[in-house]
């Protein structure tokens, strides 16, 4: 997506019918729309909003509501900067970025795959089309590889190769080209990948890219401070100037958080001594993180706006591969309770090469999207890593006090230890996401003539469905509207999330619900004014049955309630 | 708060033991403390974030889910950076902004009052202690008024006017300061404010500062930009230099939100189109907006980042004032009906000099804080001119289309016009604090020796107490704990936020649930071995009674119910 190929990868058209529906239903629209959108930012309509509320309330009340050992917490999206010091992510949670010197495409290094040589030695780099493929050629004959045998075929720019070595051992890698009409060779430099969608060879150096949004706290105004460093340093090099700036910025810039985790480490003292919990011990987070994501893909699968819900649970070294098999079974059972398809759920063991530096072990939770397995939450051993990393900044002590046992050293108490971590890392616009397409169904029906029409239905767990009840009267007449309006009153103070709807006929506004993942749908028909019934319609098996009225709130609570 | 001066403010004293308790409770911790804070950033603890997710759930409940016309939104925090050009907030949003040029604070100048001069004609600089008096003097002399006469009378630096003429009718004001040992006159500029607390005349000019937080989208690396910028325009002046910044920056310039009102505008049309409401219906938010304030004050009152719970309510021009009226008695209803003090909220209405440019009226809800009144929520009468902005920045057709009624130019349906909005917009993270300050209750009591004891207890109302039930055993044998884990986990089943705790003497666990708001205490002890009884105490009352065990769950359900 977003590369202008115009091939349909497997699972496109399910996405792109799903994309749509989120739109036309009010699930998901594209940010700022009517300014030509920002890139990957979406925003929840109004039944989107309620689908992420319900699974995110449904994730709190199972992790913390449920659990006489986990608290709540909620920290700001700016913290202080020196927590994303201690943490590595100044320094460390950034992207190896290149651009390529033909397509001026940048790319992910680590995403990026070596160089496809024919089986003659041809390299051909394929230009989005003819014109370009004219152009790139231009470019190579007289930028980057003069003298070298350049020809193009159609949207191909053809290069001829004699031999290719990756660098290896600390030598670096090139391609020797073949020269144009019999003259000598021509070596470029190779670094083992290409420009991915193109095969191009040519590429810009390597730079770093951090990930973190950057922004600036207080009444200075920074771009102002900013002149004031050029003008007094008119001589200084590039670097040095990029350093003053840097030294100039620094006491102003905050970033927003590119997780809620560490807004829990940081706590991990306020939190204990206000609700004094015995070790092992959780912390809960969900809110918003920031990722200034190079590569945004697959609607809202990644975006720089995103959602988590985390927690880091305290427990003693020793018991932490227990804690991490505990909560990985949790947290599986936790998603696949939801889901219509469990088995697309899986788990994935991350390889040692793979683990973070930090990490003892992860899992990660994949689901099988439409376009193949990708992560929807880890769940991590994270070790004494981050509180230990904290203290040393902070010069706290962040560590946990069993007055009750002895320590070793002394032979009295308190033992004093730093807690490793377990920490389930789950992302709530992914949940969103998945649940939208674990829901989504087509189911071919015959109409009256026998003709085949497609019912859309969102097959949504009640507990996430965003409208519980849809609350219709037959007719706009005969008393069903005001019947239908009490009924529909009933739901909203009992805190069930209900619509009145009487536009279009019963069919259409079915129809509506289904799409909309409304599980239950109640009319009010003639019959209701004369014997207090009506029908409650499934939007699953589409069969109705006819309830009392006075009952009809029990039947959908009764309902509701099975997880 | 925040200048260092210790006198103690009415309501100081209270303020500061609602801060400690919300420390020690686990309400509101200051964010990153253990790296000593970030300017008026705070985070909300395991009791804080239950207390604000209540809030905010029954404003949810109130205004979308009991609502036939109001739907919800999430709309994301960085949007496009034109929907804040159109809005008006980049050219607009901004304090005025002087320094003090002897104690170099940064204060709004809407913020600062005219300068104070005695009777005899003096004018007495207060300045923070006798060694700062005198480099201020010396200043004075030297660069801000040379020739005048200046003396220090402790901590005072004294000068002598002999006529202060504020600025009037396009003409500058200017003070007029004795001369030094009769020496000839001194003439200052005078702006028709001094530095508050100091009363300093010596000014920097004026200045604007943009209130949004600033960041950058992309993977080009702004402050390399910059630095290109620089290196090929060293010979520039710093406002072009400024400029040219500004330019290469523009494109990668995001903002975080401000408020949550533009995204609901944005969204008008797809929200409408996806939800067929008809006139009048309203779209609901809530969720964090920034503000880089330059002052911040008074714990969560105002900081940089918080919350709001906002509705633009879209209706026909004409009804608007109607609207209003029913909004504004809407929310003043709700926002009283959680209260132990409902008469500490006040309407108070907009002076028409004090309405926004593109306001037709507005009432504030204002709450009388421990240090005053302030506000809480602002019900405006916004008219057309958002969408309208909108319109003509995106050439989109914000409109309503009502195809029953007669367009008048045509004869024939539709009839399309752009709605009026009445907007009210209230403070999540303020109504938090408020809800807290109304429930901070001390009794005096006498203990079993006749002693006054201070019992501290958080008033909250039930449906918005943190823990809704604490559960305890009277000591921790004879089956009790067991039993006590059975009733809670019955509670933990019904969704019912409830906390088990066996730590300390059932006193102990009683005053700490006082403080924490826990409405309802339950208490296993040796009858209920017996005959299946438990007490329930209530924390206002203290009073307890025995229900049957399997009574509780349903007597809590009763009394959480009632609003």
């Amino acid at each position: 997506m977003g590369n202008g190929k115009e091939t349909r990868e497997p699972g496109e058209e399910l996405m792109q019918k799903i994309v749509s529906l989120c739109k036309r239903r009010g699930f998901v629209f594209q940010s700022s729309e009517i300014y030509g959108g920002l890139k990957s930012a979406y925003d929840y309509g109004p039944l989107g909003v309620e689908l992420k509320r319900n699974l995110m309330n449904e994730w709190w009340r199972d992790v913390v509501h449920s659990r006489e050992n986990v608290m709540g917490l909620e920290s700001s999206i700016i913290m202080h900067p020196e927590v994303w010091r201690a943490s590595g992510h100044v320094a460390g949670f950034s992207d190896p970025l290149v651009d390529c010197k033909l397509s001026k495409e940048r790319f992910r290094t680590d995403k990026a795959g070596p160089v496809e040589v024919q089986s003659d030695g041809r390299l051909v780099i394929r230009a989005p089309d003819k014109a370009a493929a004219k152009l790139w050629a231009e470019a190579v004959k007289t930028q980057h590889a003069p003298g070298a045998r350049v020809e193009t075929r159609d949207k191909d720019v053809v290069l001829h190769t004699k031999s290719v070595a990756p660098p290896a051992e600390g030598r670096p890698g090139k391609i020797v080209l073949a020269g144009f009409d019999g003259g000598p060779d021509v070596e470029i430099p190779y670094r083992g990948y290409v420009t991915p969608d193109f095969n191009c060879p040519f590429l810009s150096e390597e730079r770093t890219f951090n990930l973190m949004f950057r922004s600036f706290l207080g009444s200075v105004d920074p771009l102002a401070e900013v002149v004031d460093v050029f003008v007094a340093n008119k001589d200084k090099s590039k670097l040095e100037l990029r350093a003053l700036i840097e030294a100039a910025l620094a006491k102003s810039t905050v970033y927003l958080r590119p997780e809620t985790a560490q807004g829990m480490f940081v706590q991990f003292l306020n939190c204990l001594n206000a609700v004094s919990m015995k070790i092992p011990f959780g912390i809960a987070q969900m809110g918003k993180a920031f990722r200034n994501e190079v590569t945004v893909e697959h609607f809202t699968f990644r975006s720089c706006e995103f959602e988590q819900m985390e927690i880091e649970f305290f427990c003693e070294p020793g018991t932490d591969d227990q804690w991490l098999e505990y909560w990985k079974n949790e947290r599986m059972r936790w998603w696949r309770q939801y889901a219509n398809n469990p088995d697309k759920f899986v788990f994935r063991r991350h390889a040692k090469a793979e683990l973070a530096h930090y990490a003892k072990d992860c899992y990660d939770i994949e689901y099988e999207y439409p376009w193949g397995f990708g992560e929807l939450e880890g769940i991590a051993n994270r070790t004494d890593y981050d509180l230990k990393k904290h203290a040393e900044a902070s010069g706290q002590h962040l560590v946990y006090t069993d007055s009750a046992r002895n320590d070793p050293a002394t032979g009295k108490p308190p033992l004093r230890f730093t807690p490793y971590v377990i920490e389930p890392s789950g992302g709530a616009t992914r949940g969103t996401l998945v649940y939208l397409i674990d829901a989504y169904s087509e189911e071919t029906r015959r109409d009256a003539k026998g003709e085949p029409v497609v019912r859309t239905v969102l097959k949504l767990h009640p507990r996430l469905a965003p409208i519980k009840v849809g609350v219709f009267p037959l007719v706009k007449k005969d008393g069903m509207p005001e019947k239908a309006r009490e009924i529909v009153e009933e739901f909203f103070r009992a805190g069930i999330n209900s619509r009145y709807d009487e536009q279009h006929a019963i069919g259409r506004r079915y129809a509506r619900h289904d799409e909309a993942g409304t599980p239950y749908c109640i009319t009010v028909d003639g019959q209701t004014i004369q014997d207090d019934t009506v029908t409650i319609r499934d939007r699953d098996t589409t069969a109705q049955e006819r309830i009392k009225v006075d009952e009809a709130l029990s039947v959908v609570q009764a309902r509701l309630g099975k997880i």
